[in-house]
């Protein structure tokens, strides 16, 4: 009760985030407190210290709360009526929230729940402390035997979001097909690799650093393009009608342009990253004839079960930037400057 | 605490189920306690009084419970930690038990969940009783405006089965095709208007009762067919390939052998009735190529919303005859003598 | 051969159409004569009439060819190696082109054919003659006893074309959801007719002309909003989380910003009017989360089956103008003005 | 013409099959004509020798023709009306036969259809000669460029038909889950290499040979589980829940209860093989819940594409023992004595 702990956290609104002493929470009924012993830092967070009070307020988020969506550890302790998971199991926490019973959650669309849309490190307290308080045994999944809980957190969040959007694409993916993954960062690397090992396709990896076109090759890409003008030219030279899935992880004006006029008829064009881009020419007869455009951010507890599987099969590569909790900061630097060719991820075990 | 309520219960094992007075219950963390406004009664209320011990405590089921597992009503009271319903509001309880988290609920798949198999009224205590102890706000769906709770327990059951079967087979009916329901009780009678509601197909109702046939006809079925040796050469005469889907009520050894022998190639057949049939011919050569087979007793929570909604949208017709909740022995007893069209429902209000 | 037959042709690029005098057309080996006993006409054969030679050209169309592309009538003739038709069936000609047997035709995609783009009525001699040369027997489908060719033919275009938008769209739409038809002519009626029989979904019309609500109230809408500033506000108030299904039959800047502004997560968003109209806001955070964008012109021959099916069983209102054949431009004048609310259909028989 | 060349035939009912010397066919309107590099034998090859007149008859088929139904070459010559392959093209012949119009096969579901149940070498002329006759170009799939045609036939069959079936099971598939492959042959060593490139489950492969099973293992097989009485028992216990997904490709009594004892509620089992089994058991409680049984024998046009393409990428590997087309009947009699690890081809390049 009168235990505390440090977080990292997001003090106020506009403020910049740093180290606090803040009480260990107490699982009430349903609930588990986990033992985090690893958390992964995303691109997000960074955005989230632009937050202004109102939005905050608008998006029903409160300040201050504790940083960190990328989450692993064990269970420390449960409340009453929680089962499913139990003291000492070593779990990844799931990252959206989601209510389990709503419309969408019923049917196992939970990625677009709308009854309890932030899940923790969004608005409420996240991983980047010894402990995270996780309201329902729903967001926990159980890690296999020798999978490390430290490094396992970019799965939750930049390994259940790829998936998610690669899942939706494959019915549109025949064998002997095309799938081109604009943007090779954290969430692109895992596409390629769950385009690999889920489909029979040809796998185009595109960006506009040759770096990260090397690491796709490295992780199974079978073709690269440089980023830029001619991307939608080379993908139709690649494969003649355009390719059966484009997913766009950067989501810019120009990504967004290519990755359409990628697209063959019937095929698949996924929107991924936030990048705030838009198209400005008409839809008819601008889109391709037939073809799927979706955006999202999210997952689902399934989608996250399905990757910590392939995860323990030893086929999925998971490059992290290992940091102690006390460089917290630095990791945030380094993620901010583009330095990682990985996910940062903060040891707290 | 004190409060006791009349229940409607089998008292042991092998014994006549009777009526006895009960502590009413309290509802815990996340529990929700309902005032039941009716009940539905069920053929297999019928089949559990000759359940022995032995194979009661193979099913993880406890004797003395409350029958009945069609249940709706109002919330009563609500323990810490619920939410999504509030006292006052009507409601329908999901007929199966499901946890809401493994790998079949993330799925939306949670008619097979396995971590908690079985529901209110299946050896733990349902709603032939004032009150019924709900373990999980997800097992709740809130009742449109003007539907009647009284009459509402038989689509958690009887309408939410016969709905996932009918779901399950839409994808193989295109319109134009045809579909087949044998036998035409409580859940065929269901099941005749969904396929009429949700698809182009003609409807064929086959029974070896002509008043079930008429009552088949009333509910929209195209053509009928007197149940016996011809039935799977009808439905060819009729169709020329067979069916595109057949849902089997009865699931006896003719029934079986008849619905398969009715099935085009790729269609699909349901055996839904538990009638114990077998089918002894070599499946290869004898089921229909590319046709898909199923069995089931379920549905999901999904299901049941979705019945509800279309219940609520007038075109649903739930015939029931309604007796007081002190005539409960005369009810069953009408329904062991097949005496009654519609479902037997208890009004507890 | 040395036979003749008036058609009614687009004479040269950017001429006005007019009657000809031209062979009739000889079936060769695989090919199909069709006697035809109606025709519709559709905004489309309007606008051919300001394609320019450069454009044709490029589209692969060619000039002078006779307009049509609503077409049925009867076996008049068969050329070697045809089966599956004889002389005198009933027929309806698939409208869109497709070469049965590319990447696409194999999985049933015909509508997305990229080997033979072009239908009858589009750069090729289409239906408005007393003879109409098919090259292959797949794009014949037999009517049904009973049912006239003289009507028949808007079925081939408009009918075939809103089955394929609604088809795509029902896995989204679950029973009690909502469904949402913007723009009430000739193809949003059936969409109207197609939801009400294929979904238990709520449906939403939407139209500025109070008439065209009238009408869609008739073919079977729950609920009507006149169309305007206000309708994705209207449309959440009715349903909270947003209509599963929008279909936009307009496709003009407004329909498409209220149409997506309308979707719930996880739902879906047809573009089927081709009124240009672009979007404006960035994709990321304005397209709804999840959710499924597609726009398109086509429909397969699998879809003119089920229509044709549907309407065998009466379900589906075909609203005809009639018009003899040598008031062809009397018919085409009165669509051009916006004077009809059924499908103007020239009578050959 | 006057040309002849040399055909294994069988030269009329219950005869031995031997050579022959018969006309080259000229190819018709719509028709192809291929000179043959290599064509798989097949097990069924060695039943049709059994079938009687009358079975012969009753099946449409005629005596005598040529055998062979797994034949890859080049375009020999094409008759009028055929686009889509030309003369010198390397292809492969899709080994069953379908209209490409009917209602099965406008959906894309070829494999049944009804209306030309019969491919080259079943009762009409196959691949065992220097041509073969191919009535449509959709029967033909180019081969990429440097795929050898001498040893592409089993892809026409054993490997289309594994693929048909592991297609079917892939929605019943989380990542993570298990797929079981019972009888690892020339069709099940296809299976277990679908399901490693495909999926992300755990592959297991069951059989009596232990040298089938290390073949298994050096096929990408996970696990592997000697076949016999306590198979279901194994995979229950590998699995806890039993297999998302069990592929029969013997198909006899034991098998086939094994594999269906082996299923996961909401799970697949797919029968392959014709080994005549029967299940004696009733199908409610017997049958796992919700789970998909279905049978079958062919595969789609698209199916072909899909392993062609999948072939061409360099990651499918098709054990074949080369045979002289002089010693087919050697090749025959070593397929009999079961002698072979890989599919045996002859080649008559």
């Amino acid at each position: 009760m009168g235990r505390t702990m440090r977080a990292y956290r997001l003090g106020a609104w506009l403020a910049e985030p740093g180290f606090a002493e803040v009480p260990v929470p107490e699982p009430g009924p349903g609930e588990v407190l986990v033992r985090v012993a690893g958390c992964g830092l995303c691109h997000s967070d960074l955005a989230m210290q632009g937050i202004t009070a109102d939005v905050g307020r608008a998006l029903g988020w409160r300040a201050p709360f504790t940083l960190g969506h990328e989450t692993a550890g064990h269970v420390a302790a449960t409340g009453r009526g929680v089962y499913g998971v139990a003291e000492g199991d070593a779990v990844a926490v799931v990252s959206p929230a989601s209510c389990g019973s709503c419309r969408f959650c019923a049917r196992g669309l939970d990625s677009v729940c709308t009854e309890r849309p932030y899940g923790r490190g969004y608005g409420r307290d996240g991983g980047l402390a010894e402990y995270v308080l996780v309201d329902d045994a729903r967001a926990l999944v159980r890690l296999a035997p020798g999978m490390d809980p430290v490094t396992a957190g970019p799965y939750t969040d930049a390994g259940a979001t790829s998936y998610h959007a690669v899942k939706r694409v494959l019915p549109r993916v025949p064998d002997g097909g095309t799938a081109v993954v604009i943007g090779v960062g954290g969430l692109g690397g895992f596409a390629v690799q769950f385009l690999r090992l889920l489909t029979g396709a040809r796998v185009v990896a595109v960006d506009t650093d040759p770096d990260a076109l090397a690491r796709a090759r490295d992780l199974g890409a079978h073709e690269t393009i440089v980023g830029g003008r001619g991307v939608a030219r080379a993908v139709r030279a690649l494969t003649g009608h355009g390719a059966d899935a484009v997913l766009d992880f950067v989501g810019a004006d120009a990504t967004l342009r290519a990755g359409v006029g990628s697209v063959a008829p019937g095929g698949a064009f996924g929107l991924v990253g936030a990048g705030g881009g838009t198209y400005d020419r008409p839809w008819f007869g601008g889109l391709p004839k037939d073809a799927e455009i979706f955006t999202f951010q999210g997952s689902s507890v399934s989608d996250l079960r399905e990757v910590l599987a392939l995860a323990a099969s030893g086929e999925l590569r998971n490059d992290v930037a290992l940091y102690p909790f006390a460089e917290t900061p630095t990791a945030y630097a380094a993620l901010r400057t583009g330095a990682l060719t990985g996910r940062a991820v903060v040891s707290l075990s």
